[in-house]
This record gives structure tokens, sequence and C-alpha cells, in this order.
């Protein structure tokens, strides 16, 4: 089998394609930001409590002029993205207050809030924004989230254009973090393991997953995740692809197993279910036609190109 | 090129071979690790911020018994490991008070600090031993730098055998974190690019490396670092292997890449030098035979054996 991504993710792959320029050595100059932000052409996401604002009727992007802004705000409280597209246009987060006493309340009416996977899924934006969205809505949950110094337990501030945060108390330096989590496909005599989590959407199955622990390589993770929610022992482990997932951040590392028996032992408090599928009713429910009305994950996440490596494979 | 971590990692690679059963689904069960620490085979590594305490003169082993901790310690203050080896000894990591006022001290005379990557690059202790090391050193740093909810500031308790940190204030959970990085050798007409940061050995060159970041996949980040540090694009991606890297709490993600052209533009800020190395030169760094004393990294690090993969491929 060969990889899938080493050097085009697939086009339906979501939330994979950020393609900006982060110009990342210029995030501590304050006055590029600066710069960056006056600038005519810059364009902003808006993100109210991690969930993306678009238009109402959406006008087919994430991307706002300045105008849709509230008035008064400063460089030192946006997140900086990068530069986007074929002209450079500089991208900025803007993340709104919590609550209705807010100054864009006003503009509500004109816009919508929906939530990331259904932008994603519906293809509401073009490919590349929603790129842009994954990485906006990972940074903005993370300063959400750290907004106190967990060495000291101070209040710390934003700085680096939104890619740091810094405890003026203990001089302490935080980055954006992001977790490791492992999926993958088991294989044994030409059938392929899934299973099922309560919170699915109803007959869907999809590939294991579980967060990757330190102290592990990709490869003991992956082994040490299957025989923990099937107990099934796996040998070799083959790696496929990779997707940032922003829910709220994680970095999923795609994989193929082969397992070394085929008994499943499951463990129910993680799974509803876990069961050998054949190459026949992999077909049938990438075709939607699986007799017990099974289904395949929905093509944005990377379990379906696992599934469909395998099958190609 | 055959990926060479299919099944087993290379015997020299450090840090990667912590093979104890971790128990996952027992840690949130205050009975069963209690249980678990009054075992009578119950075996201790220690570490004083963040170093690992061995015996002096050592005798070969980072596992202390209960005889060499200080007494009155609690199951619920010590990071539960799992079981490990043969016989499924439970293994615990004190981490000892910092400053010299603390009841460890008259210990201090029959031990001694040494520094993990001493540890694993004299092979002091068994190899399976050093991964267990590296996950204990990599989740006592984390508490250590997370004594805080960083959500509301307010002081977190240790909780699941270590595992997790809890807020009783605002409810919050915080798990440890551990970061990817990417580290590649770039390949440009069977030569391949290595650099040097101001912190390396004298004449060490090494595998080009940096932190991932939200919304990127593996794939993305391994180009975005080769274009960052040497002003080179590159194309297809390969996944080699990944080694956990406890300095402080890292996944390494070793790769190969194809260079697009051979121009080099360093970023002096983050190198020192980055520069093509023929296979002849390789080779000659391997048996430390270079003309110009140059060396390649040493084989407890991933990026040799990245650089072997190519040199075999």
């Amino acid at each position: 089998m060969k990889p899938f991504t080493t050097l085009k993710v697939p086009e339906t792959l979501g939330f994979a394609s950020a393609t900006m320029d982060r110009v990342a050595a210029k995030r501590n100059d304050p006055a590029f930001i600066a710069e960056a932000f006056a600038a005519p052409d810059a364009r902003f996401l808006i993100l109210k409590e991690d969930v993306p604002v678009l238009s109402a009727p959406s006008d087919g992007t994430a991307l706002f002029e300045r105008s849709m802004l509230p008035p008064d705000l400063r460089s030192s409280e946006m997140i900086f993205l990068g530069r986007h597209g074929a002209g450079g246009q500089p991208v900025f987060v803007h993340v709104e207050a919590t609550g209705s006493e807010n100054p864009e309340q006003a503009m509500v009416e004109t816009r919508t809030l929906i939530d990331l996977r259904s932008i994603a899924q519906q293809g509401l934006v073009p490919h590349d924004e929603v790129g842009l969205l994954a990485c906006a809505k990972a940074l903005s949950t993370w300063h959400r989230t750290h907004g106190f110094c967990s060495r000291c337990g101070a209040r710390s501030r934003l700085a680096d254009g939104g890619w740091k945060r810094v405890c003026e108390s203990c001089s302490a330096e935080h980055f954006p973090r992001t977790d490791p989590v492992v999926i993958m496909v088991a294989t044994h005599d030409d059938r392929v393991l899934l299973g099922r989590q309560p919170r699915f959407p109803p007959g869907m199955y999809s590939a294991l997953a579980g967060f990757m622990e330190p102290g592990e390589t990709i490869e003991a993770a992956v082994r040490r995740e299957i025989y923990e929610e099937a107990g099934i022992r796996c040998g070799a482990v083959r790696y496929l692809g990779s997707q940032p997932w922003p829910f709220p951040m994680q970095l999923m590392i795609g994989a193929e197993t082969e397992a070394l028996h085929d008994t499943i032992d499951i463990d129910r408090d993680e799974l509803e279910d876990a069961r050998w599928f054949t190459r026949d009713e992999i077909k049938a429910m990438f075709r939607d036609e699986h007799p017990q009305g099974l289904k395949a994950p929905h093509p944005v996440a990377i379990a379906h190109h696992l599934l469909r490596a395998w099958f190609r494979g």
C-alpha cells in the first residue's frame, strides 16, 4: 500500500488544507503585526465560544472585511494566522466576548454561527478556508482554556500574534498545545476492524483511536489502543497519513496494523461495539447500501481515507 | 526505503522501549493503586528536579526497593507507570522535594544524580528501564510545571495515578502534554541536508526539526520547517519512525523529504550552519573519520537512524 499523503491530501479531507504562509519569524515583531493588521486587504475570521461566525445569508467565505468587526480592536489582542492566498492577505482571528452584553450583538442579525464540522461536511466555505478555521479554532480554544499560568497561577497574556502566552509574574512562556492521537484500522484475513462509540451517529462504525501517552512511540500507541479497546494484539504498524482535528486541538496520526488474531474483547467503557468487516461490507458502506444500514465515516475524517486505502490496497 | 519501526525499534534508539503494561483502565481506581503501591514487589524510580537518581556505586538498575524511599509516602502522591517486566512488578515514580531541606538528604551519599541523556548514551541501566525513565521524566516535568489550573488559576491536584490533574475550583481536568515535533532529512541528488544549532557538541550536524503547529499535517510541518530554517522548498514526505523525547515532553516524528532545489538560505536565528552531505561524507561520519572532524548524531537519537535509513536506501 502506498501512503496517500506524500504530496497532497485528498481534496475531501477536512481541516488539513491551511496553505497560508505562517510568517513565523515575524510573529514576535509587534510593528509587523500592527502593520499587517492595518493593511487594507487584511481579513478576519470571527469565532464566538469557538464556533465560527459566517455571514447570513452566506456569501461563501468565512473571511470578513474590517467593517464587519467592532471598532477599537487592537492588533495586540488578535491572533495572526499568516498570509493567505495568492495575494498574501493578512488573516487575523477575532475571538468575541461571550454572553449577550457585547458590542457585536447588534451584528447578529446579519450573521450565523455554524459549528466547524458542519462547515466542512457541507462545504460552506472554500477548502483552504476550512484549514484556516481549523487553525483558528485550535488556537482560540487554547487561549480560552489557558488564561492562567500553569506554573504559578497568575493571569497570563497573549503574545507573539497569539502564538504564545507569557506570565509576567513568574516569566514562564506557554505555547499552543497539540495533542497527538493515533487512529488506526487493524486488519486480519482480508477483514478490517472498526468500532463504534455511543456518541456516533446511528449505524456508523469507524477506526479506533486514542490519545498518545508520554514515553510512547506512534507504533506502541497504535498497538496499546487496539489492545485496550478491543483486546487484540497487533504486530506491524504502517503510517498512512495525518490530519489536524480541532475538536479541541488534536493531531490525528493515521495508521493500519496487522492483528495477530481475530478474537475481540470489547472495552465497554470505551466502545459500544467492535467487529470485523469484509471487503464487500466496506464496499457497501461506501455506497450507503449496507444490508444492516451500517455507515462508513464521513470523508472529512481521516478514518474514511484509512478505510479507502485499505480497500484499494 | 522500508520504514524501520514497523515492528521493533532499533536496539540503540533511546527512550522508545517502555514495554510496561500501563493498565490504563485501572488508573482511576484508588484501591487498585493503593494495592499496587503496597505490593512487596513494587519498585520505584526516583527523580529530583527531573533528574534520575541512581544508586552509587551503580548497581545497574534505576528501580529502587521501598526501603530506599523516605517513610510515610502515600500512594495518592505518586505516579503509577504500570506493570513492568515478566513478573509484572508495579512501578511508581517518586518525585523528591527540591532544595536541601528534604527528608531524602541523608540518603545522598549512597546515591547519584545523572541526567537521562547520559544514562541512555552510556547504557547505565537496561534498555527498557530507559523507557520507563523517559515516561517518568515527561510526567514529572508536566506535574512540576502544571501545579495550577490553566483555566482559573487555582491549585490543581494529582489524580488517576498521576495521569491527570483536577481543579477542585472550576472542575477542569488536565491531562499530560506531549508536543509533536517533526524531525527530517531533506534529500537532493544523492545528498542529504543536515544543520547544526549553536548548542550542539562541536562538529555535530543533525536532522532539522521543529514543533508542529495547530492546523498542520505532519507533511505540511516537515515542508514548513525545512523552508523556514534552510529556505528549501520540498515535495514528497515519507514517514520513517517515531521516538518519545522527554526533554521536556516531545514526540519526535521522523521523516525524509525530497528537496525541489539545492540552494540553501539559512535562518541564522535557528541554525549556525546547514549544508548538503554526500554519501561518502555520511559514511565517514558514522566511522568518526570525516576529514573536517564532522560528526553524526548519537544512536540514541532518531536523527541517527533517519540518516542510517537514507544511507542504506
